[in-house]
């Protein structure tokens, strides 16, 4: 993959795709407004740079929870990986560890947690990096109605050694996708939820029409339950208010990602850009704060962390990136942003990222 | 009728209904700005969703004039539905009904009042609603010159068992719609308005030149008799500014319809949706208000109901459900959108509509 | 012409005249951002109708200067007519007599004041208008450099009858109109300037590469002497600032036609609708206030009342009537407003033009 | 070359050029957010001309560093003109001195200083402008790691008779430009940045994946010892910010050029018209500002100067004007402009240039 942007990088990858694979990644619920919106938010955004300034060393280096990566990006947790390539989030994690940046992997993988976890393990030595880097592995979790199907999911990924839960907590219900609805899923038998008990093939559920069933029914009381229960620290994804950050912060969340699930699941919420500064500013440093949804370009990573993120979430990029070139793939599209945003951070004026401040954007 | 969008739904009624009859339902004033502008006005509203609220049981439920409803949601009046369907009104009495939501009856309509009254009585069971419901039916009013016409239609609506009249005030003459103007109705001299006397079967007037004669010349005065006169509660459709909205309480009236006519005959008015918030915080507990004009989506109902509106009336898809199914194909728009604002309350952290504040709507 | 809308009326004039004088008389200078602007303005505005008023009789009649006319529009003054139709100003000027509309005059008309101002005399009694109605007829003034030409003209139209004069302010040079480059003129030798001593056919300057020669030099010592010197009103006509406004009032003008001449001299001015507010604002009562450029609805016409416009002057809609269907043809186009102002009064729940107020535009 | 808008030159020189040529010149980085945004900003901005103003005699001269010019024109610093032509530089230095104006020389420039500056002198008399103008050449700089080669460049700038230098800073590290990338140049071995030692051909740079490496760069250290050892006046070019200008002035420059380089590297920035009115203001009358990108017209011009530039550099039109009329090419650009720009003066009501004020912008 060379360094064009990521919109070819769509374009080959609905190219090589099952119909139905590329639109369950591509598709956004009903109108998609949001996921048209989540890209324009950011591109709406004006850079102020500093000129003159000692940009000789650049480091793009950042610490998650305390732990350091190469660059303040993370693979966004996306489902069923073995529809988009062969190894599944093998690959994934592969790509994600070679980049030196953490793989938040979700309760929908194809891939059990332990060989996601051997991947990390065996990851080979990132040259380029000032240091040798062994960015963190977290696990993205559904509050299932069991709560004891979370406990065994909860010890095994400690065991496995990730070092956080994200809960994702926008998705109680299903969306609807038209896209979707129009080019199903044609999932062989195998490629299942392998790391959820008893889980069927099909039960994804996104881009059905549906009841209204609630699913994943977690609630501030879950939250409460979980951060006590887990052995790893617990962080919240789906957040778009400043008040429900509060309050999860209050609860005992480390982090929370700013995030309306990439547009999938309800239409015409805010963009995740402009939801991000409130709830920033209101969380302070009481917790570390998160955002993904529609981040295409370096010049959008400098935005995001103007406007309070710590580090940014990368979803769709890192399928097709899988798609088209398995572990390399998703590697390549991490290095790729890498390059675009030490170059941006260098036309920016700033050497170290403590040095993008609010007034950064106009 | 499938869960498809409302866009999908106007494009098959486009292709099944005659030229005529179609540009009479989907047309709109002049340049069609506020046709257009209705519709986008909605989709410029950004929600900002709740989340880890306990949203296992989402109730749509809500009363209208203290009758309990299905949802939050009307069939709006629109005039000459045996230009859609052979059953005509009846077809859409007995769609509403089906979906537990009221029917507001037009004057223009091509079927009796009682035979739309005795599509109500018999309507089966809604297995599917918390209980059994028997939404109201209303009757949409103009005012002629003559107000003994309207004594003699008031007490046969109220004899007939409907709840209410809505007194339509935004159409003291008739707008002009180049769309209609090039295809006209070809209606045969049977799709007569049979509730009013002596009414030819021509002389709906829309999309025609006219002389600007006044048909309909309600004013406040004639507000004040009708409240006096009717024995059901009066409410007051076609309203834009609050000055407007207060007067019609204060004389009376139990209820505003927010609405534009669907921009039917006065081009540029502001999009209802930027009209309702003022008008819902200077009406408060006065009244209640209601609006139209533009909603196509759950999350346009969460709108409205967030900037005030106690429940939203649904035109134009209404009637394309009625030219694509008849009584079922109405019922099928309710049910969808019903199946719509549960997914929507569920993915916003509200469980029962008293729940839905200003606050989520950015 | 029937009634349909100005796009298809000048989409017609376009297919009937020469390239070159549907460029002259459609184009704008530069880039035509203040011609599609100008449009444009008028249509983001949003109108709050009043409801529920007594609209049983709607007077469309306003006076200016003292004259009554039948509705608040004019025929903007544009030039050589007879590239438009073979009668020239002559049909013009009795279109807008049996409309009961002002016409105002261009001195670069290719008819004489005289024969223009007997078509005014000679006008059949309009039979639709509450009384007979001879709308007066002003004369639109550039200062060349020679004073003693405009002493002559002054008088000559004076003698003629014309109610006022109209100076126009905002072409001391000609501007460029790449589109009218494109499309040259062919003007045969008889199509001159006639009431202009020794002006020549083709000297029209619109549209050509020019080095900047001031033409019209008019100051306001020239406004002074003008106004001093004038037997009847002068008005002045192509301001867009409230400090050039008060300024003009200060010497004795009359009127203030807000304008920035349909977008053909300078390009990114302020929209006529944009600076509209502020110029009636601060002129108040000292004088009145006239506007044109975009002004294409019924809807346009009320905005621009609401905004403190006195009555509107219509330019291109005019020429393209006049192209089509000479006398009648620019008769239709104003009865044609004159209907749909009529209609869109009623529906803002407005009888008589007083009560069109500041409030009725969001 | 006629009076056709720059469009129309830029579609020309595309045609004329080869493919990697123009898209060197043309291209912007990434998505071109910023290429595009410099036009429209300019666009999106609105004239309040003044009207009955003495315009008699336009006077477009200015002076810039105490030198009379012949219009608030520059030619911008754009490199390696003999991809363009083959006299390259040589023909742009002599098409400004014809047009009066000054010319910024690039330090990448395929032709020797003294060549440029020996165009100058020779110049012929410009018999349009009220008097005898030399405008100056300034010459644009860079600072690479070794500052004994700024020295040797300053002293022989200086010696050649250069007026100023004009230190670019916003470009530490190259941008990447899709569309560059996709057309590489492909400049023979002869077209070299011949006034840098060892300079090869083909390491502009510009359009190629990078590694970050700081190419130039300049601090605000560099910049003070830059004001001590130049023998010529420095001026600042690439500031977006306020607080740099104001630094920059602090340390010695005596110009600042509010610059995003064209939308060349870094993507994404405030438009220069957006960015310009905070720095002129901050700046006031300690130094003087200059603006460039997206100005096409005579309006973007008089718009420029009242948002507080002294004069505006012109770019890509320039570059047009030298692929396809060479030295004359280059003249009638600015002569263009300047035709523009006396007839937007005497439109907007100002004579000369100190009566271009922040009211003139709505």
């Amino acid at each position: 993959m060379d360094s064009r942007d990521f919109d070819e990088l769509e374009d080959r990858a609905r190219e090589k795709l099952a119909p139905g694979a590329f639109a369950f990644a591509a598709g956004g619920a009903d109108d998609e407004i949001t996921l048209a919106d989540n890209i324009a938010a950011w591109r709406r955004l004006r850079l102020r740079p500093r000129m003159l300034r000692d940009v000789a060393e650049i480091d793009t280096g950042v610490s998650v929870l305390g732990a350091r990566i190469a660059a303040p990006l993370m693979v966004a947790p996306t489902g069923r990986h073995r529809l988009f390539h062969p190894e599944g989030e093998r690959a994934t994690a592969r790509g994600a560890a070679a980049a030196g940046v953490p793989y938040v992997m979700a309760t929908t993988s194809t891939v059990t947690v332990e060989d996601v976890a051997a991947e990390r393990r065996s990851a080979p030595e990132r040259h380029s990096a000032p240091e040798r880097l062994l960015a963190p592995q977290w696990f993205q979790l559904y509050l299932p109605h069991d709560r004891s199907v979370t406990e065994g999911l909860l010890d095994r990924v400690a065991a496995a050694g990730f070092g956080a839960v994200v809960l994702t907590v926008d998705q109680p219900v299903y969306g609807a996708s038209p896209r979707a609805a129009r080019a199903p899923l044609e999932a062989g038998p195998d490629i299942r939820a392998v790391n959820l008990p008893g889980q069927p093939a099909a039960a994804h559920g996104y881009g059905a029409a549906h009841s209204g069933t609630v699913t994943f029914p977690a609630t501030f009381d879950d939250l409460a339950w979980l951060v006590r229960r887990s052995p790893v620290p617990v962080l919240v994804k789906g957040i778009l208010r400043a008040d429900d950050a509060l309050r999860c912060v209050e609860l005992g969340a480390r982090g929370i990602l700013v995030s309306n699930h990439g547009g999938r699941h309800l239409d015409a919420t805010v963009a995740s850009a402009d939801a991000l500064p409130d709830i920033a500013t209101a969380v302070g440093a009481k917790a570390e704060v998160f955002v993904d949804g529609g981040i295409r370009r370096g010049t959008d990573i400098v935005k995001a962390l103007a406007l309070g993120a710590r580090a940014v979430l990368i979803g769709r990029p890192a399928v097709w990136g899988l798609a088209l070139g398995g572990a390399d793939g998703v590697r390549d599209v991490f290095e790729h942003l890498r390059g675009e945003l030490t170059r941006t951070m260098a036309l920016c004026g700033v050497a170290k990222l403590t040095e993008v401040t609010r007034d950064l954007v106009a």
